[in-house]
């Protein structure tokens, strides 16, 4: 039905995409469905006792104000606590550095809209966070793609890409979305100077952080980039705008991210945050304070570093035990994804019907790209967070038969969208 | 200090405006202060004992859905909900007509995103809600102001400033921000005609609909729409797109709001708030509809009205008592504000600090107004809901002494950034 509204439709939509992802989250919620798709938080580690009496807490001592509007910079002891949670990992954020938004998407869409012209180019990983794409896509960014392998972001391949003069570069270094990859120490180092070098800002998307299984933690862009000013008062600092979120660590459904960045880009994000929405519920984040604080946060990350690294080596076990050898998958350190990688001349659309006929659900890696989506018909993102460990042996063995039957029945169809 | 980042900035920026109404609400926290200044509910009506009960029901009962990511759509027991309360005022909403938003104002940015265009000209009232002017801005709006008297929209003066092409049209029908005043029913048919004649659309925008507390409710801008379909086949349909929350009937706090859009609109703006916030915070939503179900919200919003409406008087008594008779003021029949007019050449930012000093707080009417504020200059904003009745009344005894200095002490300076 068409309406006085519909011929009214900004330029802006042109940038609509619709999340292939979310769309799947309602496919893959029929019973039986055993789904790799989303990127949800297990269920069980929601510290559900705590939130009842923080909800108790706060509604029975501080009511009027958790109510009530706010501030929208945000709830200060929640800045406080985040400003000092992240000192551990190097990051010497004061409260007037951090902004709560609703959720780490809202960081990604107020950072599109300071930022990004029609046109402007993006420099992003390939594959990189499909949220991402679809935040800067509605202020018109376009994009140079920088590949990735099991070290992170090609950092050899960045600097015909740097000059042609992208916005900003967004990275996700600590076991990125959709690949589960780790950028390295070495990169990291490169990675900041090649910022500072070509003048090219970074936005560091670092929602998993703290979610590591084995290895050593790794230094966060944002660190790297102030290290840089104390060897040498040449450099330039303040490249690194970072991010992060409660929605791995407490739950998604709070929505509550912030971002950390000098205090003149708060204070500008501040102003387009308000008429974005104002401020972020004062109530689940006085709720988050009261869940978060005293350490209790730091117990209940280890807690979901211990179910989640359990669930990952399940996963990578059954991958083993039952894909053929001709696929292959990363290892994540952490986080809450993993990549699979299939022969050339895959057709992923039809395996991926075949796989929600025998109820196993996974993301076509193509929705990952942000200019040629080609490459990711042979990859698969699956999500090992979500479902429990007897779930995930069961659906991978569903997946491996899918896919073998694929693989021998019905090879190299060429009938993608894009070709192949 | 400057970064790599400070020169990056989008033009989108220059329409940035920090809301002083936000900045005020931070001075007017202050100890003996008495605020006519924010729109801020009054803490006593929040329904503390409901919130816990509902929390309690929430995290026993569906904690792994309430904390978990949700459709970006809502909480569909939520959407629901609303659809079924609006039918008593005629609006006849399925669930896939609504939108829930992260506050109304949430529902003013996708709106803008979805519409404007740089150099759109929007219709507004004069004066109009601030934050509707500041989510416009950012996508480059332009205004078609047209004045208001006590009845409302000046419908008689809208045939130029509509040929003239706007995007839409931003009419608040009910107990307008800031200026408490209500369309006729006389204007509401002739808006609605205006807009299917000129092919012009209306977001209107009904925070406060509910809360009357005298005369008899008029039919929402989005029924009268409606209802020329029955009378006419010829006429278009869906013109009005309504907006509305629970910020005043529940609590600000949760930043819930809602869009009633044709479904194809409720679509669009999906995708666009995907990429804006995913969705909004899923505790919030199941924590508001245990709340608000059953009949609560009803009976809850009927409290609402006895409290402001006291309050309400007792400010309109202060007035008649204490101030002098060259200053006027409107008497809104519901909502949250009434608009003071002072004799012109007042000085109102001498007057604003004057009455700061003396510990009440307002909001000098030359926000409000899209193109020129010299006209505001004359006005002040008080919100009547948020203070206790007594201090209502010494608030406005301060106010009137102030008022009066300045009426007899100093009056006519001519010091406005703008001139008067």
């Amino acid at each position: 039905m068409s309406t006085a509204w519909t011929a009214r439709y900004a330029l802006r939509t042109k940038g609509i995409t619709s999340s292939q992802i979310r769309e799947l989250l309602k496919l893959t919620q029929k019973p039986g469905m055993i789904s790799f798709a989303g990127g949800l938080p297990a269920p069980d580690v929601f510290p559900v006792q705590r939130f009842a009496e923080a909800c108790h807490k706060v509604l029975t001592e501080n009511a009027a104000l958790a109510l009530q509007y706010g501030e929208t910079e945000g709830y200060q002891p929640l800045r406080d606590l985040i400003a000092h949670n992240m000192a551990r990992y190097g990051i010497k954020a004061k409260v007037e550095n951090v902004l709560i938004t609703s959720g780490s998407q809202q960081a990604l869409d107020l950072l599109g809209k300071l930022f990004i012209n029609r046109g402007d180019r993006i420099l992003v990983e390939a594959p990189t966070y499909l949220g991402a794409l679809q935040a800067f896509n509605v202020y018109g960014a376009e994009y140079e793609s920088v590949p990735i392998d099991e070290d992170g972001l090609r950092t050899d391949l960045m600097e015909e890409p740097l000059r042609s003069g992208p916005k900003f570069m967004y990275v996700l270094p600590n076991f990125q979305n959709p690949a589960g990859t780790t950028l390295s120490e070495v990169r990291r180092h490169e990675l900041v100077l090649l910022a500072d070098r070509f003048g090219i800002p970074i936005v560091e998307d670092d929602p998993y952080g703290q979610l590591r299984y084995e290895g050593e933690h790794l230094p966060p862009l944002l660190v790297l980039d102030r290290e840089n000013l104390r060897r040498d008062q040449g450099y330039s600092i303040g490249n690194v705008i970072y991010l992060s979120t409660f929605s791995k660590t407490l739950a998604p459904g709070l929505r509550l991210g912030w971002i950390v960045a000098p205090p003149e880009i708060i204070g500008k994000l501040t102003q387009l945050k308000q008429g974005a929405d104002l401020h972020t519920s004062t109530f689940t984040q006085f709720v988050a304070y009261e869940v978060a604080r005293d350490g209790f946060l730091d117990k209940h990350v280890k807690l979901i570093r211990q179910i989640y690294r359990e669930r990952r080596d399940v996963m990578l076990q059954a991958l083993k035990d039952f894909f053929p050898p001709s696929v292959t998958w990363t290892h994540p350190q952490g986080g809450l994804f993993l990549w699979v990688t299939l022969p050339t001349g895959f057709d992923m659309q039809t395996l991926f019907k075949s796989a929600l006929e025998q109820n196993v659900a996974f993301v076509p890696g193509d929705s990952f790209y942000a200019n040629d989506g080609r490459e990711g018909c042979r990859h698969m993102r699956l999500n090992f967070s979500n479902a429990a460990p007897e779930q995930i042996r069961e659906g991978i063995r569903r997946l491996a038969a899918a896919v073998k039957s694929h693989l021998t029945g019905t090879t190299y169809r060429l009938k993608l969208p894009l070709g192949v």
